[in-house]
């Protein structure tokens, strides 16, 4: 153990428009020591998020950028291998926003446990930790789908869109998903059991999004935006609610793209329509996260919420995986596995 | 008084783009005779509002389009001239939907009375009325001003937007704003007492909206959209509110505008920064009007809330006065005097 050495990925570059094998440094390193009060963890399984294109730009936004020649952020599902700290011991497993690395060093702070007899461990990193409680937050505090009404969400085979769909359902609405290809978008009809699923790859997305929206959306969960969003708007209901909690169609632009411009439509259509459109990120809703757990730990495992994860092996392929994500390559919530 | 003559202005046709006077035309009637459980009103202001330009066109939207031939829709303040129903006689002063005109009949319905004792009777349409209560509504329910914070409205001298500057400054937030031009400006700051006034024609604007603004926005209260919106949209907090109750830079639109595209902007805006944007008419919140004017008419009374008409003399030179208000022409309220 003291011999092994350490992986990481870094951010060799900054992508202009999508990210690209350059953009990713892949380095070996010594295995850090802990110092006093100091965790050091091992990763088992690192989660791969859209949110981290974001992260890889210099642009302000609610978190800061990683820097150059700094480990991918990124939080990971991670085992205790030494403890300086009596709340933690060897053996223990966490979460942890340790990055893109096999080892790392921890303080305590941002950990939560994970049980792994609750569940399977990766479940920590998708449909019982960041990605299904985006969903939660954002029905329960912006959506508040009502019963009868229809909700509508993008990348519906995904973590957050699966879940998205599910609770939808649970709540009494009608749960419409789009995905991309058939096999995902029969997956979210027959296996998540949405009310109906449209691939937005089909020349006539738009009319079968209406032909599967018979009364009007009153919820659109946005985490795409674009083409997707165009197609939505026509079907909003008056007073819908569009919690906006990912624009994953356009985090690769380098500017804004060539006309026309779509704003004074969407603009009109908030005024005519009385939307609300309301951006979030989980950490703004951290307190009901033990809620969250509460209320879904135990639909995960009666199998009344179903999840499906798409494993990547080795943490050198993080970066392909990553990439291929952003194109919807991925067929569930993407993971990699970084160490059995 | 049988011979007297009713006059009207009906839609002659749609506009495409700006209005123009082709739009409208004046007629001259035979005045309306009442008939059972009827009132017959005569029109004395007539209130002049943006959204009216919404109703010329054929689009969908939360109110029925003027049809071609029909009188234009508008609120105005009216006598009874006569009255076949028990809770009305004549020589009472109402407010009323009865549009471009000099006379109507009404059934008793969307009436509302005016008390010309408690202050001048053309309030009832701006300060005291419609305008004002729409500044009321959307700061109330969901700009939501908080101490300390900054507020930012644009048409500042209008009837909406002076409002808002003014109960900002009530909730002890700062009152920033925006005008067409340095008289509007020394009026939205001296008279009104809003902290600071920008002018959106200086060629420095989005700069000079910035200095006025060193803590940045809180609350946008959107009622222009255009070019106001880009400058304002850098300078929103993070869980600023921008409550949405029109669009008039827009509302001349024959369609999208060439690019750039700024809805990818905008949206990743509303992401980053936790933004709500909802879209209101007053309508929905009808319920509030008696807080509105149990809060609001002591201070206009005692003048701590100030308000400025601008009042057009005839009937016949609304088309005029329309069209120069889409254009910022008006200083203040614009009513227009139909009968003494």
């Amino acid at each position: 153990m003291p011999d092994e050495q350490a992986r990481r990925i870094v951010l060799a570059s900054r992508p202009h428009g999508e990210p690209t094998a350059e953009n990713f440094r892949l380095e070996t390193v010594p295995v850090p020591q802990p110092g006093a009060g100091q965790l050091l963890l091992r990763t088992r399984y690192l989660s791969l998020d859209p949110y981290m294109r974001g992260r890889m730009s210099a642009a302000k936004s609610y978190a800061k950028p990683v820097e150059v020649g700094d480990v991918m952020t990124g939080e990971v599902v991670a085992e205790v291998v030494a403890s300086d700290r009596p709340d933690y011991k060897a053996g223990d497993l966490v979460t942890a926003p340790l990055g893109w690395q096999t080892h790392g060093l921890s303080d305590g702070k941002g950990l939560r446990r994970v049980d792994a007899s609750s569940a399977p461990i990766t479940t920590a990193l998708g449909v019982l930790g960041m990605p299904g409680f985006t969903a939660y937050a954002g029905l329960r505090e912006i959506g508040r789908p009502k019963e009868g009404e229809t909700v509508v969400v993008a990348a519906a085979s995904g973590p957050v869109g699966s879940m998205v769909g599910q609770l939808a359902r649970k709540a009494g609405a009608r749960a419409v998903g789009i995905a991309g290809g058939p096999e995902k978008c029969a997956f979210v009809r027959d296996e998540l059991g949405f009310d109906a699923a449209v691939d937005h790859r089909a020349h006539d997305f738009a009319e079968q999004l209406g032909a599967a929206c018979p009364k009007g959306i009153d919820v659109y969960f946005e985490n795409v935006g674009g083409a997707v969003w165009q197609a939505v708007l026509p079907l909003l209901n008056d007073f819908a609610r569009v919690p906006v909690c990912g624009l994953v169609s356009q985090y690769n632009l380098a500017g804004p793209p060539e006309g026309p411009d779509n704003l004074p439509t969407t603009m009109a259509a908030v005024l005519r329509k009385r939307l609300t459109l309301r951006g979030y990120i989980i950490f703004d809703f951290a307190g009901l996260f033990p809620d969250f757990l509460r209320d879904v730990t135990p639909a995960v495992r009666d199998g009344s919420i179903k999840y499906r994860e798409d494993v990547v092996d080795g943490l050198e392929n993080a970066p392909e995986a990553f990439m291929g994500m952003l194109k919807g390559r991925n067929f569930g919530k993407l993971l990699v596995k970084v160490a059995g």
